[in-house]
């Protein structure tokens, strides 16, 4: 992948506008739909077991988020899974908070072993649990690891047979084999709620456009940290970084990303 | 009805502050209550079965939004719902996505049935699907409906004996026989997650106003239209837009809206 | 407590960065997030009784906010509150609506009978309501108080053993004896939805910083009221406002609370 694809897949999401079903936690998901509309795509929520597999037949995309979980909507990200499955629809899984409790650790080896998921995102605290490698995760944040983020990013791919996108000041994405940097962001993402998530919602959109979902993940989060570069060079503090993210993030050029896209394969 | 009139009608909203209860979904809800505020009303969300009766009581009028429905939060919205009838509160509907899901047409079909609705608000698409004339909806937007826009809507009131405030780039409302067009808005509304869902909450606090339910719809819409014009000059992408969007509804002049709404009756 | 010692509880804040667990309401847990993030500490939400106790254990402080209740919300508050007490985690609890409907009166109620409560921030009408001294709440607005807020502070301060912080254009924190009058702030705070729920957020961070609870409860109302009045100065409307909040309590300095903060021990 060069930097011109990545300006491709942006190009096609704003032209296929795809519709990227979310079952996602409460306290960012505002953010998700609005991240999704800059982006070009279209967002949807829908969490009850009665109507999520006629949503996700419609999306080109379906994201799990386990940020605010409980059980039933565990179900429903099961039942929305299998029918992505049977329609080789993508499926974004975010482990928000493996490793901090019991439930969510549990939930998200769950849905790995039910669902065939696309690209698994997470911090690297999360990577580390699912890994098995060792992580620590406070709260929903990530608090470091045990080892070479590159080499516990592969071990997760390699047990788990999933695409991983761990995010970080540099993200990794790699099938187990390959591994693709992403040199691009700002330290600011880092201090505003729920740009973890917004990147989840936008490997949604990218894979909905793309069968080479890590390609299309590392363009995803390509695309979303140099709109935070371009928002960091317009605001000094987190919440007017948050506006000129999502405003940066819809007024981006292909352009623009051709030349400032900072990717390298290992 | 008259500019003067929709500007006497937001005179009063902020004059009365009234309550606006909202059963809503939790994707916009934090959206609307802020809405809610900058149009001078007062926002009070609730949803427990034990308590909606008690809330809406208290309150001015009533908004049900099916964005992010289950079967038992349809349940509240009808004992919500009837309380309010009883007490000739106005309620207006919010059919979010109808035509999406069976559980979204069946609902919304539901609580037309049981409940006596003082306004249906929703896109081309959901109106259409509620009229049986035909209409498309992709995931909670429209895409399209068979036939006038304006014949539609009219049958559709004319179908459920409501009141329809058809949104679009011109906004159609009607009581099967009257129609009033609304031109005010600026396309930019349609990139930002939850403007129908805060135009359904604007005419919430309108109908607590005035009991003529339709130019309260009107209204609302008009001055809420009016408000994204004036953002429009101020902001050119979607979230600062959004911003001054809020901004722009808690400071326009009731002169201004006498001087600037675009109202046809036909 | 003078201003250097507020202005070292924020610097401890941003050092200490302590995780500060929120059982809370869906219309305003994004702002809570977010001004947790600003203050230099950092939020977590989870509701689920299969996680609340593990989520609190690692926890600095805990917030309970009934904005948006359920009775099961509430046994998983008590739960998460049981796990607080034995590990001496401070609480906060937000009885937002106390008096609105029963259901809310009676969980406020519950909630201070079974567990050991570090603070109740509350407006002044749900302050009144717990005392029994007679207030009024319209939605989840005071509406006022019988007799003077101090007194009335104080009685349901004593009547329920808990450090009360009565919020309003002068905030009061009392243990019922010792009186602190906290009279930062800015009118425009009161025009958000939200800043309530955000209080309780940052009297949850300070609390966890330091013992004793009157203090840190004080000394947060300051700051907050104090990066209000920088927001004042930067934004005339609302939501222009509320960006400017966040960003001001990001941004605002050790030195700034020293010389600014304005408090008044009675």
């Amino acid at each position: 992948m060069n930097n011109q694809n990545i300006a491709d897949l942006l190009i096609s999401v704003r032209q296929k506008r795809p519709l990227v079903h979310h079952i996602t936690n409460y306290v960012t998901v505002n953010d998700c739909a609005n991240i999704t509309l800059c982006a070009g795509a279209s967002p949807v929520m829908a969490q009850a077991p009665e109507e999520v597999e006629e949503i996700v037949a419609l999306s080109g995309a379906l994201v799990l988020n386990i940020g605010t979980l409980s059980p039933d909507l565990v179900e429903s990200m099961l039942l929305a899974g299998k029918a992505a499955n049977s329609r080789d629809i993508p499926i974004i899984l975010d482990p928000v908070g493996a490793g901090a409790t019991a439930l969510r650790t549990k939930s998200a080896r769950y849905l790995l072993d039910k669902l065939s998921i696309s690209v698994l995102k997470g911090n690297a605290g999360e990577i580390g649990v699912i890994a098995g490698t060792g992580g620590q995760v406070r709260g929903v944040d990530s608090a470091g690891l045990t080892g070479d983020p590159v080499l516990v990013a592969q071990a997760c791919a390699d047990m788990t047979g999933v695409i991983v996108a761990m995010s970080g000041p540099t993200d990794i994405v790699t099938d187990g084999t390959k591994v693709t940097l992403v040199k691009n962001g700002h330290e600011l993402m880092g201090k505003v709620s729920g740009t973890g998530c917004m990147a989840a919602s936008l490997i949604g959109a990218f894979t909905a456009v793309s069968h080479d979902y890590m390609d299309a993940a590392a363009a995803a989060l390509a695309t979303f940290g140099r709109a935070g570069e371009q928002a960091g060079s317009k605001a000094t503090a987190p919440y007017s970084f948050r506006t000129a993210l999502f405003d940066s993030l819809y007024a981006i050029t292909p352009e623009d990303i051709a030349r400032n896209a900072l990717i390298e394969t290992l």
